[in-house]
């Protein structure tokens, strides 16, 4: 008898009738005699109508309350899953973040986990019933207060249950039947991947490839738990993200992926000393920012342009902790660019591929396509480009790498 | 720097903007110096929805699901109103009901308080917030599992937290400006009630007043902590629940309630004997239904009939309590009426006076209205009438009261 974790996301719960359909899928789990845990996310929408109405009311909500509010969705989903389960003669029975012993760190909006007893869950399962688990939440052990784990994170909750409880798996269940060498949305023939390694899908997580939320891949990869993402809707198809296996070295770029939510803020005329861009980097991540790509300019007269792209959401935050830093190290301006996207190629095969960068690079040029920043990494290459030239770049690269064909099939740099 | 529990219902934070305006009341509280504990009920409708969606899914529901779905609209609009009153200025910070310590017994969706800790409301208030709870809710200790206390909890949630707190006063505001001799949409010259005991309120509650939740009535009694029951909306009015002073005598009876939500039980053909009374309560009180007014015929041949009301959305529990029963003591047979309600006088003055139960049964034979059941305690005389008789029968002893006329100048049975 296996024990199986199974996270439904919001489109999957998002009414009764998808409710039912997620309550069938988890009884004939059960029925197969398997031992179930089912991680649920909030109704699709809750969560963003429950942001608005906090919104309307302040414009910066203390992030406390917001997880108390936010925290609601997925409780309400949870305990309806566990209602239509019982419904079914399936005996159920429903738990909050609290309830499972899911502990987190202090810090509200993106909490992170620190470990999970899960004794209530145990003697669920003892006592043959599935336990309905609400994601996205936690509890500060310190100070009691309910903490969320940030958005997507419910997907984070049910890997970590699925490692704490030794689950011998963990199923994400979605709207769509796997990931795919990019937005089908973008690229009508993108293809679904069947297997892509854990370092794979955490770039492509991290790029803006909305299946999995990032952290849910890490901790997959730490603590080597498979993850599969298969449809709530279709009996068929799922890609498995998984340890690197032999086979994929074959495959030199796996997927192109992209994300529109960055933004850029440039510091100019910024003296050129050791030390300046510590502080700078410094009195942002104070304010919990994640940064992403990072460029200096050559320096001039002895003076340098430090660009760094961070969430849009962030730029606020941003700008206020660089108000004095600004001032203390004398930057001539400090300006933000909101309309930016990056787009990016992913692939463990780059590791012993060279000129994977060079072809991205040509590609792009010969579609007239500015290239504003560059980070690189072992497995994936991401291009900073205007915003409206995405879907453009998106198309080139998937092109250029022959993404459309089965792995066996594609020509350029395949087994070079 | 006196300590107040304001507790806001579901009408009061329906909206966004009615939330603003209970943030403002609140930090108007706050202004005058004193500390401010804020209870707050679902947004309404809220509540209803969610065990609709419930039902949709399930006939019957478990009881400790059901507790975690509705705990989740008070903490949703507790968090929205600790929001709004930071977006004011007014420092605030929202608690559920395990945070504030509500500890409850294991009785899913009817729990009932034992002890309230509060020590992170102290806190708060020491810190120079207002503290927000969400009403309604509790944890009950041995599970940790959430638990309600029964619509309308958040009343008693207010007055149990006011007197855990050893706060002034507790003020409970919702969408009429008081209590009122009987509903002025059924008899429009209903008026006011300025002052109203304990004991009178209990039975008006009881009887289907649905200004108070019983409960939270029986709170202040128990550890006499007065109720101003006020309106939002209105700065005018109100009515302050206490405990019975000398004025009060004067006032034979204080108003008229009534209830719908009853239904009339009837075993048929009951030996009349000892310990078959005990044997049908006792198996209706194991599925937890409130039993209201009991009779028993005059036994003809050995044999009686025993009818007794019940909650009309306990009958079907009611009457599977009774199978086995009906079974054992050979009655002839089980029948319900749901078409029945009850009209009561209530007035701490009955005490001292006679007659008073004979010119309310004059009155309502004089109207041609027939009576059902009479239930009578030193406090109140209920009858239980036709459903479609309930809005005359009001009518009738109001007027034969004079209970639209001040109290001072009632001619009938006043200081008799």
């Amino acid at each position: 008898m296996a024990l199986i974790v199974q996270k439904y996301g919001g489109t999957s719960v998002g009414n009764l009738d998808r409710i039912r359909l997620v309550a069938k899928k988890v009884s004939e789990a059960r029925a197969r005699g398997d031992d179930v845990v089912v991680v649920i996310s909030a109704m699709a929408g809750e969560t963003d109508r429950l942001i608005g109405l906090a919104n309307q009311l302040s414009p910066s909500p203390m992030e406390r309350d917001m997880d108390l509010l936010m925290s609601s969705g997925e409780r309400v989903s949870a305990a309806l899953v566990a209602i239509a389960l019982n419904a079914m003669g399936t005996p159920a029975m429903s738990f909050t973040g609290r309830q499972i012993g899911m502990i987190t760190d202090s810090v509200h909006m993106k909490a992170r986990i620190r470990k999970i007893t899960g004794e209530k869950v145990r003697a669920a399962l003892a006592e043959g019933k599935v336990a309905v688990v609400a994601g996205f939440q936690g509890v500060d052990e310190a100070t009691g207060s309910v903490t969320t784990l940030g958005r997507g994170g419910s997907d984070t909750s049910a890997v970590a249950i699925a490692v704490a409880m030794k689950a011998d798996k963990c199923e994400i269940y979605t709207d769509v039947d796997g990931v795919y060498t990019t937005d089908p949305n973008i690229v009508p023939n993108a293809r679904r991947i069947d297997v892509i390694s854990f370092d794979e899908m955490l770039e492509m997580a991290s790029l803006g490839a909305k299946v999995l939320q990032v952290r849910s891949v890490e901790f997959g990869k730490k603590y080597n738990m498979p993850i599969y993402v298969k449809s709530t809707f279709m009996d068929v198809g799922g890609t498995l993200v998984t340890q690197e296996m032999s086979q994929m070295e074959e495959v030199v770029v796996s997927a192109v992926a992209f994300a529109r939510d960055q933004a850029k803020i440039t510091l100019l005329g910024v003296p050129d000393k050791p030390g300046v861009a510590a502080r700078i980097f410094t009195a942002v991540a104070a304010k919990e920012v994640n940064v992403d790509v990072i460029i200096k300019n050559v320096s001039d007269k002895g003076l340098t342009d430090i660009s760094f792209t961070v969430p849009k959401v962030e730029v606020r935050q941003t700008l206020e902790a660089l108000k004095p830093v600004a001032l203390e190290i004398h930057a001539r301006d400090v300006t933000h660019d909101e309309n930016i996207g990056k787009v990016s190629i992913v692939g463990v095969g780059m590791k012993s591929h060279s000129g994977v960068a060079a072809k991205a690079f040509e590609a792009l040029a010969a579609g007239g396509i500015n290239i504003m920043m560059i980070s690189t990494s072992e497995i994936k290459v991401s291009c900073v480009v205007a915003g409206d030239e995405v879907n453009r770049a998106v198309r080139i690269l998937h092109d250029a790498f022959e993404l459309a064909l089965p792995a066996g099939q594609r020509k350029s740099m395949g087994g070079k």
